[in-house]
């Protein structure tokens, strides 16, 4: 058996995207439509502003194309802190305009690659090291205007195998991944979550960037990093714009 | 061909998965709803209540995401009862408040790979061995508050066939997993059934535990194990939380 | 090109499973729901009562699981005569209350690689392996409680191809898969037809047992085979449970 | 680059699936079944009158199984005209009680494999050869009672891949394959339509019988030729009868 | 780690597919197909006409098959103008009378395979270049009668990975399949933008030809290029026709 890398979990996150009933919005009277707009405006208010209060984190993204029209994404201490976000959803008016074509599951995750020392000793570390771990465990939602999130696994496949290799040399791929990650700094903001036994991937990704175009430059880039090229798997990629709660009512309008 | 390992059965096992339509819910009247819940609780508290009467057992868990609202986990003796159970869900008002997204059916099963001896003469198993391999085969479910579940298969790739290797091989291989599991003993707890000829996958893996967290440190663990890099394939998780019948109003309710 | 072993067949298979709209079901009157029942009952004789008549048989089965909850199963000696039985039963009240969730299309088939001598010259062949040919290719519905369907095809990988191998080869794999179905004898009927040409796998195996544990056992032993365990791919696995027609309504009130 | 064979193109293809929406047909009061009947039967029969004015044909199948119900096959100049024919159908009544699940876009097409001198100089082709030619481009629907469609590709893999393969490999396979082909001859009509550009695999591959076991038989045959065995990669299969327009109430009818 | 190939990148795309909904466009009454028709033309009309103030352009086509009946085609200088197209056609009547099936979000991209010197240094690039570099990132639609549109991924298998492969490598198969491209110019427009981060295949091509049978020429003499034998892994293949707005109501009766 090949040696496990330490980890350290964090937040619990649930990426709820929503598809809107168009047929239903253009066809409801303006005062369910008013009702609606108030009810989802309050709920993303009340979720997003638990991040004063250090329980979480949460924030909304319009979503192009079919995939989705809307992400809510949140971090909670708990999973059941998601469940009730998830379910407190279903009692918006708003949710009857809505669906859910799909959603991500996983828990912030930071894990020992690439910093061995802090895991064999995290009081010994410096505080900026201290701090930068808890910021990836419990990570505050940037002020960016862009999202892309996408779930990936690493390849176990019959000539490239991951969970096959000795630790060190997953390890000195992760490094030089994590080169390439420090070229976007102050461009990209990167939130990694495991979602092994929870999702269908092993990892759920989540980008933030003011320019879109960051985010497709970091992720072409990042696949010819060796870990990337070789033993990358990628599933779907949604990319969205974050907005305000109160806009609700005009993105919806068009 | 390669040996074959003995096996028993015991329970079969259905995992019975089911979506809220929430646009009915909320357009429900309150009669209605009530009339749903009351009729939900009895039907989880009479399924749940056969365990006192060592007819198999059942529990209910709210699910995270959009892939299914609440699983309801029915063990057995028979395929007849299982199906008696599905079918009578379906006569509760409640029923009318769900879809059914998935399923899984399998067997509970134990196989001689880590016992042979066991399997050679369960009689002259100690009563402790006996005990445990008749508690893998008729689970009481554990009071523990999350369960993680999803199906596997063993590879039969071109180059790692796991039907292809020596029994030995497989053994040693199992064994090795065998302990990673130990490690986690009293923090999970875990059923295996077999849906060979059942279902769409080889096994179905029930994992339960206090810790969400250790359901995913198990799975990632275990990916390392040369059982699992080399020779797992895996479908769909799902994670969910252990709710008292009494509770599904509250749950529908947010 | 490979040498194509000899075949023979038989009567065209249609599986037809059915899913139940229970919403429908629920909300529907009673004397709705009795003229579904009495509608499909009378169906259900009639198609099974054809066997009698030689020209071919039926069987009904309740399904577990979310994939389907009845199958229908005809054989039929030409593919008009399974349209017709297909189109028949959506002419019934009881359809109303059913969708087509998925279905399979056949011919039975016997094939030359363990007889080869039977097929140069069947009319040499005693009598015990005619009676026994002709019973593979219009087969009698067994009377065991249970049945279990998928499709599979063989493999043609890269280093795998069943359609590569000469013939030989192909033979004695057969024949020992054969030897393995042999321990069962008594216990499990099986019904091969080919539905290449016709669906989207090669062939469809149906299982007939009492015990249902018999059809995971002689499934997963059958995987360590060779033929199997390099050559086999499987799609969906279903396993149901005989009824009489006259069960139809009793099936459906739980 | 490996050599391209030269083709020529003929009719434009549309294979139109349907599905009928046997709820509506049941419910449907005999006024409106019959205005769909007779206005379902005049699009059917106008449209396969085309062939009289060498302007393209179509053909009408019942289709067995959950797939789809009835299959349109149009042949004609333009892609155009295939988009008319197909929005035309929806003008009707009848459609009204139909789905569409699935279609095929293809171009029948001819390439220089077996034939390279005609491709050289076609005006040097023989008569015979010619007429040969230009009936594989502008197809006639043959009198035969049954139709089996599937769409395929030629394999792109690690080890066998098509496109990187000699043509004079390629040349030599193809020839091999139309041998099989020509042991059929009378038994089966085979249209090949090039798919690539317009929709997912490569070719469409139509095959007329009046037997539907030729069917099974050719492509069970065929899967052992060489070029199948290692570079065939196909999709889902469908198996239909003939029936002329005037019976689409008799088959609607059960 | 590989050399990562400069890029630039221009207008963001949307493809956004619609299927008609048939059964409710047969049913409105003419008034309601009228108000449609008025305001689907409204929106085509206006988007098209967004090309005269260089801000991006917009285009229709009829698509042939059950995927899509139609597809806008959008280029805009932001993510944001794109995601209020896509919202401003869910205002319109006419999209009462639609679904989304699909869509693809990517961006218009080049890259330095080809022309490393421009990438180098863009301004010491001849004007000729220059504005061709500039077509290939703000492109006009074309005045042609077809397009065809199908997303893209470079292989990352275990024995042909594109990522792993030197630049140089990377370059000769680019220019070798440029080369194959110039024999189509006039015939064929191609756009190519990258969906990296942004949808689930890394290319979105879009090909635009007076002749439809140009699009499967290309297509297919392409696939014989090493880079897509090899390297090329296809998506969905969608064909359509361009239509002027002020035909949308002609398209829509047939």
């Amino acid at each position: 058996m090949s040696e496990v890398p330490p980890t350290d979990e964090g937040w619990f996150v649930l990426h709820d995207f929503r598809t809107v009933d168009w047929d239903a919005w253009r066809e409801a009277p303006t005062h369910r439509r008013e009702a609606a707009v108030g009810d989802g405006v309050e709920y993303l208010r009340k979720h997003e502003s638990i991040a004063d209060a250090e329980e979480g984190s949460s924030a909304v993204f319009s979503v192009l194309g079919h995939k989705a029209d809307i992400l809510i994404t949140h971090f909670r201490p708990t999973l059941d802190a998601l469940s009730r976000a998830e379910r407190q959803f279903e009692q918006t008016t708003f949710a009857g305009f809505t669906t859910q074509p799909t959603s991500y599951v996983s828990v912030a995750e930071i894990s020992g690659y690439t910093t061995p020392g802090y895991f064999e000793n995290p009081d010994a570390a410096d505080e900026g090291l201290r701090q930068y771990m808890q910021g990836k465990l419990t990570p505050e939602i940037p002020n960016k205007d862009y999202a892309g999130f996408y779930p990936m696994s690493k390849r176990r496949g019959e000539t490239y195998n991951w969970y096959d290799l000795p630790i060190d040399e997953r390890a000195e791929m992760m490094e030089a991944h994590a080169e390439t990650g420090k070229e976007y700094a102050g461009k990209i903001k990167q939130v990694i979550a495991s979602s092994v036994g929870f999702d269908d991937y092993e990892w759920g990704v989540t980008l933030f960037a003011d320019d879109p175009t960051d985010i497709k430059d970091i992720v072409y880039e990042m696949r010819f990093d060796e870990v990337s090229a070789k033993y990358g798997e990628f599933g779907t990629f949604y990319i969205g714009q974050r907005f305000p709660p109160a806009d609700l009512g005009a993105l919806l309008e068009g």
